[in-house]
């Protein structure tokens, strides 16, 4: 079945390849409507998904996740707009040279083919992922999780039901309905149709992918990321940032989960930290010499320092200066979004220079990597690995390129 | 061992990241001045090599592949001085935008990190690709083939030799010296260390590779590539383009393997292509409407028309015009380099735009496929993938990117 379902993708795919960014705009107008016309029926399938799952006793946070709503709904359309008004990047040629032997070589930006996005919980997902490949002229196959398979199968019906009123074919965007495992490891050795794996999910899922897929993939999400006070940091700024990083939204990949502060102003810099984590009633896992200011603060393990909490949790530990702090980045950190508070020119190029991840700040909250804050647009996920994309993904990253060759009998 | 090996290339990466153009550019002059300093013993070791294969009876052309002598060794030098003459790539910031926060986002191409690299035969690679990785700052694990081992301790050694001499690191090289297929297999999986694995020979290890690795893969190489004589082609240009893709090297990926033809021109192509290829006593394997015209060519079978020979071999269909032979292509064909011979403007858009391939040529040889004729300069393998990296990589496909923000106590 998995089979022909890529078959069906890569045929989908050609069809995508040839349409112009009008066609593709019209399409996905139809799929904006279609979930305004097929909202009701949305929301029933949703209905069922809440029931099943607070039946299984599941969090509050996790049923946040999988609820839909009217301003839901309509909040996907509004991002389909944006996505609208976005350049289409399929075509453009990025470089055009002319050879000493009369060749004219240029590369051109074209779709990667078939885009597999296995997903977790929130169902939104599914436009997002699906709207932004059909920009980009790539098939899609959508495998998301048990919890929303009623969900996903609404807005994936809708979406198909879109693509056929606009004359193309429903299968460009197609959704595994068996969400059981094997489905799962079948798609992640699809590697005959899938030109590119994309997993969005937390740190069990991404390991499991990494393992077993044989078809490319890009790895998103974790991230255990630090901010850094050195020693002629702004304390007011630092306060803001840390609060900032770590609580206006601590279950997402981009909040900080570390402090690092430099040795001689821990006693200065420290209390009024911890003054405005308490508002949030955020735990502090620290070092010897972090519990020796915060008096309340449990005793961190090198385990903790490793840990994406996702929580109101942060791991604090005082080090001797910049140099120990990015050490200390670069051995615990999984390489997403890093910063440093500081006064000093020569440690904020040292920091940019020598921390290892997909994005580096100073005097700047973590909070801001994202498609949208980095002005990208759309975002399909944020990758930490270093191969074809890193940090968050816009359109771009959603294509690969072609040489193309203009000769005139040339022959080597 | 091989953890060690990792571990020992993350800690040289770290300090190749460091250094300056300056500094890289002198250690690949050093390591140039070394090899020619030991080529005594890199002959020696090769002899070794070369008497173990005509002892197990290996080919002439394996041999021809295994050989250094003292022209090879020079030219592996001159090579190292061209790339000494290229532009670095490392550091150059590709994008900086201000956001309406007042953050100022940059985009700056920074080293993968540890590249492993699992080849075949050819002892210059050990060192074309540790000079490439040197250029970019990447830190270098080498699995070279069992035949060349001797050939490969000396190479490697002797850049080693050079990179202690420049006072850097010598693991920034390394050389995995057990050649059975478990380290191949361990390496592989080492993702706690490897950024980037790319294979380089045949089809058989990038599949082993692409089937067992979980770190990230570059697939290189396979080509089964195709010209297309379309119906208003020049016959002349067709008979010398089909020449040099087929004659001139027919062992190397960009050689062509299969050649289509248009049926309203075949009884007029046919006969002077298959006049030219019997010079070189190619063998054609043609379809029933091919063998009505070039008499003595055997019957191709389907899994002609998939393999790629690297013989003196054609597999040839006479199709029914060029939507025939782009769907044949995109169908049998392994996405490296295809051509049209044409002098219809439609058709050369239509073969430039629906061709799925790394390089699409009208009126050229796909023997040009390749980092130098591109103008790349260095050329660390050619993609047949689609994600980082398609067609020949020079020296910024051994790049990644990181954000670097600049902000001034923005939080989000």
């Amino acid at each position: 079945m998995l089979e022909q379902m890529g078959k069906n993708a890569k045929s989908a795919s050609r069809v995508l390849g040839r349409l112009s960014t009008k066609e593709k705009n019209e399409a996905l107008n139809n799929i904006a409507k279609e979930l305004m016309l097929q909202r009701d029926k949305i929301l029933a399938a949703n209905a069922e998904d809440i029931k099943k799952a607070k039946d299984n006793g599941i969090s509050d946070v996790m049923i946040d996740r999988l609820m839909l709503n009217d301003k839901r709904i309509e909040s996907m359309c509004s991002a389909i707009g944006e996505l609208i008004a976005l350049d289409d990047p399929v075509g453009e040629v990025i470089s055009m040279t002319k050879r000493p032997n009369g060749l004219l070589i240029g590369q051109k930006r074209v779709p990667l083919g078939v885009v597999a996005i296995i997903f977790e919980s929130r169902p939104n997902v599914s436009v997002d992922a699906a709207t932004i490949c059909l920009k980009t002229s790539n098939a899609v196959i959508l495998r998301g999780g048990k919890e929303a398979i009623n969900s996903n199968i609404a807005l994936s019906e809708a979406m198909r039901d879109a693509l056929e009123k606009s004359g193309l074919p429903r299968d460009a965007v197609q959704l595994i309905h068996d969400t059981n495992r094997e489905t799962a490891t079948k798609l992640m050795r699809l590697n005959k149709y899938v030109d590119v794996l994309i997993p969005r999910g937390g740190a069990g899922l991404i390991r499991a992918v990494v393992d077993n897929a044989n078809v490319p993939v890009i790895e998103t999400g974790v991230g255990n990321c630090h901010v850094f006070i050195d020693e002629s940091a702004d304390i007011d700024m630092a306060v803001k940032i840390v609060d900032n990083a770590k609580t206006q939204r601590p279950s997402v990949c981009n909040a900080i989960e570390n402090l690092l502060v430099h040795e001689s102003i821990a006693e200065k810099a420290l209390p009024p930290v911890y003054e405005r984590l308490k508002e949030h009633s955020v735990e502090i896992r620290g070092c010897e010499k972090t519990r020796a200011v915060i008096k309340d603060a449990k005793p961190a393990t090198d385990e903790d320092y490793y840990t994406e909490f996702l929580d109101y949790i942060l791991a604090v530990k005082v080090v001797s200066g910049v140099d120990e702090a990015i050490e200390h980045i670069n051995k615990y950190g999984s390489g997403h979004s890093e910063a440093i508070i500081t006064e000093s020119y020569k440690n904020s190029q040292k920091f940019l220079e020598l921390i290892d991840a997909a994005a580096v700040y100073v005097n700047a909250s973590t909070r801001f990597t994202d498609g949208g804050e980095f002005g990208l647009g759309a975002e399909m996920g944020i990758s930490t690995q270093k191969l074809h994309a890193r940090g968050p993904m816009g359109l771009c990253a959603m294509t690969s390129t072609k040489f193309i060759i203009y000769g005139d009998g040339q022959t080597r």
